[in-house]
């Protein structure tokens, strides 16, 4: 590293820093780091087919019509007529929908309310897990092995929480962030058999990127939540539709605590272009759009996970969701490869170095356009020649 | 009332109980009652030609650029980011800032994690500070009456609350249905002599409309509160602004307060628009053209209350601030007047009969453009001719 990259990683790392567990957005980065030229975000994880289906009914819609005035001046519609046209979409009863400010305001909820003294959280994780839990929680890790490519072996799991006997537990499938996916029987078989643990937490944020053949059906568990009372599903909406900075979530729990959640907060917790979405997540014409991008953003990943096998010095970990994790095996450490990326070529990746449970040098790279995913091939391929 | 009015009546009054203590918003009037045409919205309380102003930034920086594409793709800043801002404009600390989406969200934070045992509350009021109360904390309500206008005696106040020794108490200042306004010498004083008080909300949402004397001069207290550690600022962004939709609020507190808020959650919790709009609020191009429609919308409301004074057979209370209680003193209940306002001049005014505190027939009429307010009058002065 010469002297001016040298300043700039240590102005990024303070960044970093002030970002806690997460990665400086791009609006922070750009206006804190205006330097720096940013060709391709793969630290964000986001489907950008989806980004651009959205942006142009919101540009039919809402700026052609002139409605954008209404949605930005008036009070949205409160939580529980939101939750209505999702759970009608979701052919699951409203009363069970509890719409978020995104997949974070719904997992601080489910945290702070119904998480009471014990938490499994399998590491690595997506960090909300475990920083969210409040002081009489106690956290404990169930670590992934990389010798296992972040596999979760059922039997070892249930294992391990019939041992810990904890209140809840975390499952985030695909997990984040190794990609590393659960497939559905096994998912099912572990609910089944730890039927006795109150709160039962599944993350499908990243479930649209996910498939079990190549049908590439979508393979979420929301529907079968009428057998299992104690599960309690969190998704983000940011990653699959591409909206990440209007801030939409949901979870799907037990009605009584839907109504305890409402009874006392979330009230205009959506804003007017949240309550746009939903109404247009719910409608069938943008649906039908929506799966066609959904798939061809899958099969463009698929691809790029192929071409990234074949770099060497780096291992790539198995992945059903849409960013893979990457082994860094030069000798290098992921300071240097993700400051090499950003500065060199633009290229702004998650450097893993302050995720817990993982043992060696990290990055995770998100697909984006297929464009994109080619220079990010073709600049690793220069960087670990 | 005929029969079809009867049938629309009882059609929103469903709507009105599914939105519980609120009114329900228009969007989803619109979406459930399209039979009525609404031509002035004076239930929702907010500074129309803030919007305009808001609107006219929003196309030129982010529809004509097309930045708004990545303001709805791309995370925000975390809640710190935006704090550092909007305490640098406001020269308070920024590690005593917390961003909100809404005030509601504010409120929320504020009663959940740091309101004990006993809260009192002043009534009439804005229902979420009683109804986002915890089991565990005992509501004590202090009556305001209306033979004497609304007003908070400070005398009484302060002995009420010496008797009752609560942890913590809420002032709306301007409070919210009534407009009634407590002047600055007289909330400092009240301050002062409760400093044993060890939370103390004071919610300036409507400050923006209040004034002390004919310079307009904003009678905020914020600057003042390095003096008063106990007191916490809630302020929402939605009505002086007249961005609604968007969701922006934030307190000022103690920085340990902040800090424990930040470490428990609040990751994300703004909006890549609200980024957008906490900006904007804290550049001075903007402001200087906001303390404008600022000054003009006060005394448009001016002429508006006047005018509004001289109906007979109603009751109009002072206020400071957009909006002003009515109380209905021909016979006639607030279902009969709310009911004929909507359905006859296609005017949505504030039925109050859910107020607890409120003893008499009520409604509550914000002021909007002047053309609006003309309408507004015209159609009071046939209903009570």
């Amino acid at each position: 590293m010469n002297a001016s990259s040298a300043a700039l990683f240590e102005k990024f790392n303070k960044l970093k820093i002030s970002a806690g567990n997460h990665s400086p957005s791009l609006t922070t980065l750009k206006a804190e780091m205006p330097e720096i030229e940013i060709k391709v975000d793969a630290c964000f994880l986001s489907n950008p087919y989806a980004t651009e289906l959205f942006l142009k009914y919101f540009k039919k819609e809402l700026l052609d019509t002139g409605e954008i005035n209404n949605v930005l001046e008036f009070y949205p519609s409160q939580n529980n007529e939101i939750a209505n046209l999702v759970g009608r979409h979701l052919q699951i009863d409203p009363s069970r929908i509890f719409i978020g400010n995104g997949a974070t305001e719904v997992i601080q909820a489910i945290i702070h309310h119904f998480v009471k003294d014990k938490l499994i959280v399998n590491i690595p994780t997506f960090s909300p897990y475990y920083s969210f839990a409040l002081p009489g929680t106690e956290v404990v890790y169930y670590e992934l092995k990389k010798e296992d490519n972040f596999r979760v072996d059922p039997d070892d799991y249930i294992a391990f929480v019939t041992k810990n006997k904890p209140d809840s537990l975390v499952l985030i499938n695909p997990n984040n962030p190794d990609g590393g996916y659960i497939p559905h029987q096994e998912i099912i078989r572990i609910i089944e058999e730890l039927s006795w643990v109150p709160t039962i937490i599944i993350d499908e944020s990243f479930i649209h990127f996910a498939f079990e053949n190549s049908s590439l059906k979508l393979p979420s568990i929301a529907s079968l939540l009428d057998k299992y009372p104690n599960v309690h599903i969190v998704k983000s909406m940011s990653k699959d539709f591409g909206i990440a900075g209007i801030r939409c979530g949901y979870a799907i729990l037990p009605a009584e605590k839907v109504t305890h959640l409402l009874n006392t907060g979330y009230l205009w917790n959506s804003s007017g272009l949240a309550e746009y979405f939903f109404r247009l997540y719910t409608r069938k014409d943008f649906i039908v759009e929506y799966e066609e991008v959904r798939k061809k953003y899958i099969t463009e990943s698929l691809f790029f996970v192929t071409e990234l096998n074949r770099i060497p010095k780096i291992k790539v970990y198995p992945t059903k969701a849409n960013f893979v994790l990457v082994e860094i095996l030069n000798g290098q450490t992921s300071d240097e490869i993700a400051t090499e990326l950003l500065l060199n070529y633009g290229i702004y990746a998650r450097n893993c170095s302050d995720k817990i449970g993982l043992h060696g040098q990290f990055i995770r790279v998100a697909t984006r356009y297929k464009e994109e995913n080619e220079y990010i091939i073709s600049s690793l391929r220069d960087i670990f020649k």
